[in-house]
């Protein structure tokens, strides 16, 4: 199981030292090359059939959403892209092609984001298509936003909306760079990570690492219109919140933020002139550990954390 | 083709620019991280199948070779290791066992290099294992080895033996970054790569980078004994030379170095005292274009490059 292979891992792992300032455990590690430079590291792999089906879908779309998962995690720690790392591994029969159709995706986005493609690693074999993408962005002088500062009072903040990705959005979503790199220089940001995983998941983490625990007001859940598209289409027994809490891959951000500055934020909503992107608080910090959720009636009952864990044995 | 899809990959990306140094081309990228910092960034991806086959090696070798061929690029480079990233797509069955070999096996040479593993993604899937790593270096104030500043009249050296890896080599290898970063020290090198895919494949390309050509003295090639052992084993046509210059993953350096510099190493082997590697002059970069081997009675003839390369339509 992959928490606990993770665990292990932790671990076995050297204890954190200089020039290292973040390792293992948060969105991307993060080291010194200069008493003033810090640059953020991450780096993420696609395959099919797990994150994608070649056959279901445009070759260009995998392209860009491999390179879109790596800047999300920039965006989780306010790192601004400066390189990415593209290795491919390739089924022999038509890997040019499918090479190039890849490319053709991911380089309009590299452009995008100025983060250039500046090396990587291209293989071929008798297996389906891999993709492992990294990442370099540099921190700012105020640091990196992190995974463990959540604060009991903070409002938990998310740009964006959820649940219902598997309909689009997981390919075609814009990784938060801009917003964040602008709640860096405009707000208390104690804690942050992009969800990827699923929104009550990812949130169960922030809170492990934070050492903290969270209240949702799920009425507040700002729910995408994919999710209640989709209760539509599968005809099964979830429920638009359910999908919002619960579907990976919505790639938005999740924060925790001084109280006042959230308030201030959510009133005045500058990302969305700036970015069209709401600013939406669902909750707050808590010290109690765990999941909390207040339904419309004022209710307050455990949340179980939900989401994508890949799992082997 | 794996060559025509760089070439065609190169022409698609945009010009090099700060704080980009040296982007796609070389054994690593190099970024500016502040005025007097650069780091070396390097990623390459190994497969079930194609750089080994689980059923008959130790995955702890695995492991090890995984990161070893990243800190040979680093050594490429001479920058010293910093960080290492490891990304781990595994089988469903049996993964955790696999994954916590591989770490086995390359926990211990991350630790002897001071490259640290401190991110990294784990994946499952139907399919077989492979294995991505992603390996930063610091350069050093006189800069990074590059493969494009070799000059006509420089000495081509090597490090070690070459031939016959696939006999035990080619897992066990130890990279030379502890002696790249003598080098840069002590000598004058105009440029340096890694051999991993065959000594005269490598070579060419160097050539190529360097705008210019080489010239081999074949009696000199220092050839592996496991060259010759394989030679008893296979029983094929090929000779322990052959064996020696069109092989892959010897992971030696091939170094084109000033002159005088050159004369002085081979004379007093300072790298034999201080890490137990012989430096061997094998040949001399020449404004000609092409490779040519001068054979033991003085005749000069064209060398075709040979060694490995990934395959693929």
């Amino acid at each position: 199981m992959e928490a606990e292979f993770l665990a292990w891992l932790r671990g076995r792992l050297p204890a954190v030292k200089p020039p290292i300032d973040i390792g293992v455990g948060d969105d991307a590690a993060v080291i010194a090359c200069a008493a003033d430079s810090r640059i953020a590291v991450t780096t993420d792999m696609l395959s099919d059939g797990v994150d994608f089906r070649l056959g279901e879908v445009d070759p260009r779309r995998v392209g860009r959403k491999a390179l879109a998962v790596n800047l999300s995690d920039l965006a989780a720690m306010a790192a601004q892209p400066i390189a990415t790392f593209v290795s491919l591994l390739l089924p022999r029969s038509g890997g040019t092609a499918l090479a190039r159709e890849l490319y053709e995706g991911l380089l309009p986005l590299a452009e995008e984001f100025s983060a250039p493609v500046v090396g990587g690693d291209t293989n071929a074999w008798d297996g389906p298509l891999a993709i492992s993408v990294t990442a370099l962005g540099r921190a700012g002088p105020q640091g990196v936003f992190v995974r463990s500062g959540a604060r009991p009072g903070d409002a938990i903040l998310v740009t964006g909306e959820f649940g219902g990705s598997i309909l689009a959005h997981q390919f075609d979503f814009t990784p938060r760079v801009r917003e964040a790199l602008w709640l860096r220089e405009h707000a208390k940001v104690h804690a942050a990570m992009d969800v990827s995983d699923g929104l009550t998941l990812d949130l169960s983490r922030l809170c492990v690492e934070s050492g903290s625990g969270a209240e949702l007001e799920l009425s507040r859940i700002p729910i995408s219109s994919h999710a209640r598209r989709l209760v539509a289409v599968e005809q099964l027994s979830l429920s638009p919140l359910q999908h919002a809490l619960n579907d990976g891959e919505d790639f938005e951000l999740l924060l925790a933020v001084d109280a006042a500055d959230a308030a201030r934020l959510v009133a005045d909503q500058p990302l969305e002139s700036l970015f069209g992107v709401r600013l939406t608080q669902i909750g707050r910090v808590i010290n109690e550990r765990g999941l909390w959720g207040i339904d419309a009636a004022g209710t307050r009952s455990p949340l179980e954390p939900g989401g994508f864990q890949h799992r082997f044995d």
